[in-house]
């Protein structure tokens, strides 16, 4: 793939807080996006993510009440992500959801699953310390941020404009996603909010520091 | 940009053990996928972190005393990043850091700066409640891990194989930055380490839950 597009997707993409609410993504397209979500690494390979497309709107009109309001229109929105993360019930080494995983989904057999096993416990009890319910959702969610990044930069490749979002009450919104979407939130939380469609406006323009700021060479 | 093509890369990349020591990346394909992780979005756009690339190879072997060991071969690999993250005195919403951000990178100014103080200010304090030097690092780390999606997939976009490492000692791997590497590490942790190169053999086939586990519709 050309280098210079891959650039011009990332300058493309900025955070649109408002989309123009006669344009629909078509279904292929938001699939491609969802795609890419799916594919993306995660540590230890876990997947610990659900994306919850919100389309009805007043289901979106409830999640306001847990957000920074007005700061992005939600409703303008062609398409909207809730991305619920696993918590420790489901995700700590020895739970049976992670056993079914490492078999059924990752397919490990023997003494390779037993190895593995093992290296499960080691990472999240000792190098990581990931004692904690806590730590342990803490370190689910930043494999979520990798999917979101993916889902950002595919859709921009595409044109297509996106926002993410962690602008809400991480409390008021769980009690949200608890009563009105009916999601469990002893196994699941919430990492992010994201936003999908097509821009009103030019953006103001990008600012980034110099590579030089940010790159430092051993 | 080509869908087939975006896809046909998240299905090249994969977790690369051991590289082809042989083959070095051409410098303006590193500095490509540098430059996606530099244009990556953050959380209010504050761009928490440093990639530390470490070519010197006496110098990676000592962060193999933090690390797993001979999981990722590391002296394979062409090119290896440490991602450094700013913790709280840097990125506390009434820091001099933020502040000379906000003023010198971002161009706020008058009013719109002072709205903006504010919406920072109410954002780490209340809405994320990140009330911790630890929470606000871990909150810096999940913008870390977005820049690095982005460096995984454009490397994979121009057939660069890539390796994700999270399989460290924390504590282990900051005392060896501060000491060996002269990094100041009240002011920088670490999320993650990244390897970058050419396979040597092909991956085991890439496993995913199906698309109907990973998505809700409402």
């Amino acid at each position: 793939m050309n280098k210079q597009e891959i650039i011009s997707a990332f300058m493309f993409r900025h955070a649109c807080k408002e989309f123009d609410p006669e344009k629909k993504i078509p279904d292929d397209d938001f699939k491609f996006i969802l795609e890419t979500g799916r594919l993306s690494p995660s540590s230890l390979g876990f997947e610990p993510w659900k994306f919850m497309v919100v389309q009805d709107i007043s289901l979106r009109e409830k999640l306001k009440d847990g957000a920074w309001g007005a700061t992005v229109k939600l409703d303008s929105a062609s398409h909207f992500i809730v991305c619920l993360t696993m918590k420790a019930p489901l995700i700590r080494y020895n739970s049976p959801y992670i056993n079914d995983f490492m078999v059924n989904v990752q397919n490990w057999q023997g003494e390779l699953l037993e190895t593995r096993r093992k290296i499960v416990e080691k990472f999240q009890t000792i190098d990581f310390g990931l004692e904690t319910d806590e730590k342990l959702f803490e370190w689910a969610s930043k494999q979520c941020y990798i999917a979101l990044a993916n889902m950002l930069t595919s859709a921009a490749m595409i044109g297509i404009d996106s926002c993410p979002i962690e602008g809400f009450n991480r409390k008021n919104t769980e009690s949200i996603l608890k009563e009105e979407f009916g999601i469990d939130t002893a196994n699941f939380g919430i990492s992010y909010m994201a936003a999908f469609g097509y821009r009103l406006k030019e953006p103001r323009p990008k600012t980034r520091r110099p590579i030089g700021d940010v790159v430092i060479w051993k």
